[in-house]
């Protein structure tokens, strides 16, 4: 089996660490206990590992093409596509009121994980079609609801997302693309958008693409822009199809990796005009395709857990089956499989505590996100929204530059064999390095991490998460384990450097943007270092109680001891990333522009 | 130009660290001063501009293609081989006696910059040949030495080196290529070596291939190993070509990058038995291939310098380039280019400080290479082969990792334009991955920087360099520039982090060699951080004190920035991977084999 989903740790996080019995707790959710999730995780695992995963070689070897405006996607894609729809695998966090199962963050995150482990380029469009839905949710009429929820959510048809033009990638200020006031309140849309992911392809009978235009008259700049539907085919009254929009696929891109995805430039208006109708309110597109934005945000920090997952799985293979040389401890006498030498176990478990880390932190998030939308209580969705919000730039930002890491072991523990391309481990690297770039590169993710989610409420969510943290620390001083006081240690190391970090970027932010904007990046790494590192902390207790009952102790044991590896080899960078961040600004600008 | 050789930066290193009018001092180097210095790169930069960078997007468009046994290579390639063989380019590091030019290896290694920054691909064949010259002009015979030297110092013909067999990567003592003796003193060689650089090419009239082979009756293991001569033409008396010998290319690799690059696969003896000459003695052979191997190791790093410069120049030109919102201090009323942007900028002084500071240590161990085999004094010799011996392995190791950051971040500026192949950003990103692996891995470097050259000596060389590093921190003391102050900080601390890990090693070494060797990376990556750092931090002083006699302003003010960047940003990671090292092992080796 190429790919095996890991379900048990994923239980573990959604169990102990997200906490599923209390989501279950909430109104809306009474069936979505650890026995659902269970259940989900097992059907899910089959799904992907026995049809999707299969397919993922195959994608990058025989990608999808273009020709005359059409894109065939790679042979098997449409089957498996087909499949994944009618399994209901789309609507998993969707309302049943639309066809969905209405089921937790907590759990359909897994699920997330699992499709883009078996296959990035496969899964990139359901995770599109999943940003149409909860943008149509939000801000959509209910005759646009009436008319696309319901297909998107089953699967049927597909959505997109249309931002980026050649002139507007991270900076929407400079959009272009126009849409015109028809006298039947819908509206037709001009321009060029590029970047387009699933913008055309074979796999469903129509495409919804959401897109961001101005209107004329409309004021400059992102307070100017609306959200459209441009469905590839129009509806007719009684929801058959109806005939072809102005909106044509004039090429795709051809890329470093997520090969099988295809990436279009769209072309609107040729002959007179695609046929939208606005979303919302008019001028409040950007805020609207934010909802988008965040969902897919999270979705892609997921694809970053995934892909090192899969490289992980990959590399300890290959490790465990390579005989070169003696270990240097003597324990084989003759060449012993490469997993025997203690380089190759650093870079395994380099491999897999960051994965376990960021999935964890993500599993956490995704609690918050439920509990942010179900509890009952005001307050409490205030909270947990606001540590929901944290959250997104780590899971997104550290998640995917971690990716790029591991990935990167993955192809170094393969040796030269790594460097072909019929092994495979080289696809991982170049399919990741996407990952850090779309919705949004790390750097934004860094702005929104340091403006709207620090410097905004002057540190107090930031603050509020690191006395978490502290209680944790508090746990693991109770324990006399060897483990758990290593854990504890770094941890409070990284929350102080953490918590310097926070005082800086508040006290700092008006007064030297260019200072703490030279450190964001750095930040959003140290923030994601923590916190995943503290959900790691989290995982030790629990597994030290669990051992102690005499629950799965080999399970047990290695979260221990993954827990202490991300401790002694990854929160350790934290104090010196502070030191960055707080004494090394002046010297991230101070060589003119001239100069470089 | 797609490329502009940074020659400025390589004459500075070369007069100011690598103490170029020292070098000319030594007997055989008289007229190797400045001017030599400079004349030599000036002409090199020229060359490599104008004829080889510009076929390296095409070597990775249009690759080595192989058919019935012959190898194309990218066209264009051939053409700009011949004039890198007449312009005398091969020849630049080796003996007069044999056609070459015999300049220091302080001028060579900034030529061979330049060469792999405009075409790693391209530049791997000539890196090969001076491998396979370096071999024979140890062990060779005299009449081997006749028949082939000149003609692979002039270019005419290249070398290759043959270790790798399918189940022989790392671990050489499992090679099983045999070599049989003939009654008129050479040998028959049978056998599979695979992952041979240029192992087949058409830029040639001769291959001479350097292979590792067993004769029967010899030791096991790697005492047991013999070097020959296999040429792909045999050779007359006269000098001329005769018969072609019995090894053939069945094949070459489908790579992820340096796809110009023909990696053969090679058999041996499959009509009856290739023609061999031995060099040196018998069963020697891994001895006299470690000659080439460090010759090849020291220039793989040079390729991860040259990869990163590259990287750097391009991100640097799409960062004036492309235009993108507004600054975050104002400093620009409307979307100004993203060079402007604080993280940008932290990207590219990124790029840039890692690719100085290598080059610094690069160029500063030629000078000890060179001393190490000029200098009339038997102990001064000794030294520099010491220190010489030390740094080739940061060199190696910790130039080409850092090189894989570099190219990700070049590939990262570039936001989604990076991820298209036509951008050719990802073309570095691709192409940089090979560098952590071929010619020893990172973890191969690892373990000899801490055997051979740590624990062997017990520290002895590697408490000298810190020495060395202690004085120039008293240098930086008597200044009183923020800059100078800042440096030093960061400076100590990374010293007395490496003094830790060199004291641990040493001691721990016999006792727990598994906590030794699992921190054996990691010792790598600071003892090459550390170096890097100490000549940004030599280069500083100079440039204060050149700055104040008013000369090259701008130069040297930039020199001061990127110096303080380094020790702000890279320098101030030591302290951390202190920690791990000496307080980490345990957890590297903790998981058991069965749990990963």
């Amino acid at each position: 089996m190429s790919y095996t989903a890991p379900v048990k740790d994923m239980l573990f996080d959604i169990e102990h660490l997200a906490g599923i019995e209390q989501i279950a707790q909430l109104p809306g959710f009474e069936e979505a206990g650890l026995e659902t999730a269970q259940a989900v995780l097992e059907e899910c695992a089959k799904f992907n590992e026995g049809v999707v995963a299969p397919l993922n070689v195959e994608g990058d070897r025989n990608p999808s093409s273009w020709k005359d405006g059409r894109v065939t996607t790679t042979p098997g894609f449409a089957a498996a596509y087909k499949q994944y729809a009618e399994g209901g695998w789309q609507g998993l966090q969707h309302p049943v009121d639309f066809g969905g199962q209405g089921l937790p963050k907590a759990i359909g995150a897994a699920c997330g994980e699992m499709l883009n482990s078996a296959n990035l380029s496969f899964a990139l469009c359901p995770l599109l079609t999943d940003g149409a839905i909860e943008a149509l949710l939000t801000a959509g009429s209910d005759d646009l609801k009436a008319v696309y929820l319901e297909k998107l959510v089953t699967g049927e048809w597909t959505g997109t997302m249309n931002l980026t033009e050649p002139q507007a990638g991270s900076d929407l200020a400079l959009v272009r693309s126009r849409a015109e006031p028809q006298p039947d309140g819908s509206y037709k849309v001009f321009g060029t958008k590029i970047f387009i992911t699933y913008g055309e392809h074979d796999m469903a009978d129509n495409i919804v693409h959401l897109v961001l235009a101005k209107i004329p008259g409309s004021p400059e700049g992102v307070k100017g822009i609306s959200l459209f539907v441009v469905p590839k085919f129009l509806v007719n009254k009684d929801g058959s199809l109806g005939a072809r929009n102005d909106v044509h696929c004039v090429s795709i891109e051809h890329k470093l990796g997520i090969k099988a995805s295809p990436t279009a430039v769209l072309q609107y208006g040729d002959n007179g005009g695609a046929v939208g109708y606005i979303v919302g309110e008019e001028n409040r597109g950007l805020e609207y395709m934010f909802i988008m934005m965040n969902a897919a945000r999270y979705a892609v920090g997921v694809q970053g857990i995934a892909v090192a997952e899969r490289a992980y799985q990959k590399a300890v293979a290959y490790a465990r089956d390579r005989v070169q040389s003696r270990p240097v401890d003597g324990s084989v006498s003759g060449p012993a499989p490469i997993i025997h030498h203690p380089d190759v176990r650093r870079m395994l478990m380099t491999m897999r505590a960051y994965t376990e880390g960021c999935r964890a932190m993500a599993s956490v998030a995704a609690a918050a996100y439920d509990a942010a939308h179900h509890h009952p209580d005001a307050a409490a969705r205030k909270q947990n929204q606001a540590f929901y919000e944290f959250l997104v730039p780590l899971v997104k930002g550290y998640s995917t530059e971690m990716s790029l890491e591991v990935t990167s072991l993955g192809v170094q523990v393969h040796g030269g064999m790594g460097f072909i391309e019929e092994t495979g481990a080289a696809q991982y690297y170049r399919d990741a390095k996407i990952l850090t770039i779309y919705e949004g590169t790390t750097a934004i993710q860094a702005n929104d991490l340091v403006g709207r989610k620090t410097a905004r409420d002057g540190g107090q969510t930031a603050q509020a998460i690191a006395a978490q943290i502290e209680k944790t620390e508090g746990e693991l001083a109770k324990r006399d384990s060897v483990a758990a006081r290593a854990v504890a240690k770094r941890l409070t190391a990284a929350r102080k450097a953490f918590l310097d970090v926070v005082a800086y970027v508040v006290q700092q932010g008006k007064a030297s943007p260019n200072a703490v904007f030279a450190g964001s990046v750095p930040y959003l790494m140290l923030a994601g270092n923590l916190v995943a590192g503290w959900q790691m902390a989290r995982a030790l207790l629990v597994a030290e109680d669990l051992l102690q009952k005499g629950q799965d102790a080999a399970f047990m044991r290695a979260k221990i001891a993954t827990a202490r590896f991300y401790a002694d080899h990854i929160l350790a960078k934290a104090p010196g990333m502070r030191d960055s961040i707080v004494e090394g600004a002046d010297s991230v600008t101070a060589l003119p522009l001239e100069a470089f």
